[in-house]
């Protein structure tokens, strides 16, 4: 049975990490998975992304940045998820449309109905069965991305945390918005509870 | 006072040819102009442009296309047009949100409202003040890009003609919508005509 499964949540939250671990197990019991990413996944989408994510691009407005992410993400849909579907893969995607409802919707303050307008034309309301939420204190997450790269915790400014409050936020408020296609992990946890907790959630969804 | 003026119309309708001669004639009057097209007009818009038009993207899925000439839109309106607006110039702008609406939305079948509810995310709802638009029979249009381009005429098939004539129809459909703005051009009169034309519309919302 194919299914599109999604992994969401802030920086430093674990999510790719952990979506690695959990697709090693899968693989193993023999489940057929796609391991995908957003933005990127595709070369028009890869092309997309480097405009987005291109750092002399500090002049680009926040609606531009919206509009860049759904036309990378309606390729990826059109030509690696839909045709995955079809496949009856199993698809693990690290982030899809919530992300854009964080981020651009509620931390950059377009209006989550804006983005999420803009969105279903992208994607013609092509939700995933499954969204695992990462939930995790702002303060921890770019903590472990601090100690990852070996840098001092306290360039972290206030206002990037302010930004990173508004993202966690925002994401619990499109769990409730979405109760039949969300669940949120705890992923202050340690790595094998938060692998063993998703790892059991899909598994559920598989039965 | 400021004045934003868009050219719109099918391929081969002169309208490129006009503006810059129409902009020549304002020039001499003392009027200060601002002449710009789409997609593109600013870095970031061009970055974008390129991706539309790079050849090798033929499996570019067509919502994919009308997010980036939105994209595009948006940071050309942010960087350019709003700024010029503001400094009371006279805007001269080859192709806005109107042709996403005759090509996309039309001729591709995305639908006009699709389209325009996407270019409204855009734009923020910012119209011309003034659209001129350029109609002319689709075979008139590409005899006269092959007669430039030395090329036969009997190349173009009947699935282009159909496209074409689609466009031309969209843009009447939305021509009708929105009556205070557009003004059609006959594009099949003379040169001179179509200037003095296009000139005396432009005065006449100047005064």
């Amino acid at each position: 049975m194919s299914l599109f499964i999604t992994f969401e949540g802030g920086e430093g939250c674990g999510k790719s990490t952990v979506l690695r671990l959990v697709n090693e197990k899968l693989l193993s019991e023999g489940y057929q998975t796609v391991v995908t990413r957003e933005p990127g996944g595709t070369p028009i989408a890869e092309q997309i992304r480097n405009v987005i994510l291109d750092k002399n691009n500090t002049a680009m407005d926040s609606r531009t940045e919206a509009l860049l992410y759904a036309a990378s993400r309606r390729q990826h849909l059109v030509e690696k998820i839909w045709p995955a579907l079809k496949e009856g893969k199993l698809i693990l995607c690290d982030r899809y449309l919530d992300s854009s409802l964080a981020y651009q919707g509620g931390a950059r303050g377009l209006g989550i109905d804006n983005v999420l307008n803009v969105n279903r034309f992208a994607t013609e309301d092509t939700y995933p069965d499954l969204t695992l939420l990462f939930d995790l204190e702002p303060e921890l997450g770019l903590q472990r991305i601090a100690a990852n790269a070996s840098r001092e915790v306290n360039r972290l400014d206030l206002e990037k945390l302010e930004f990173h409050a508004e993202v966690r936020q925002t994401f619990k408020k499109i769990a409730e918005r979405f109760p039949d296609r969300f669940v949120i992990i705890d992923a202050s946890k340690s790595l094998e509870e938060v692998v063993e907790n998703v790892y059991q959630t899909i598994k559920s969804r598989l039965k």
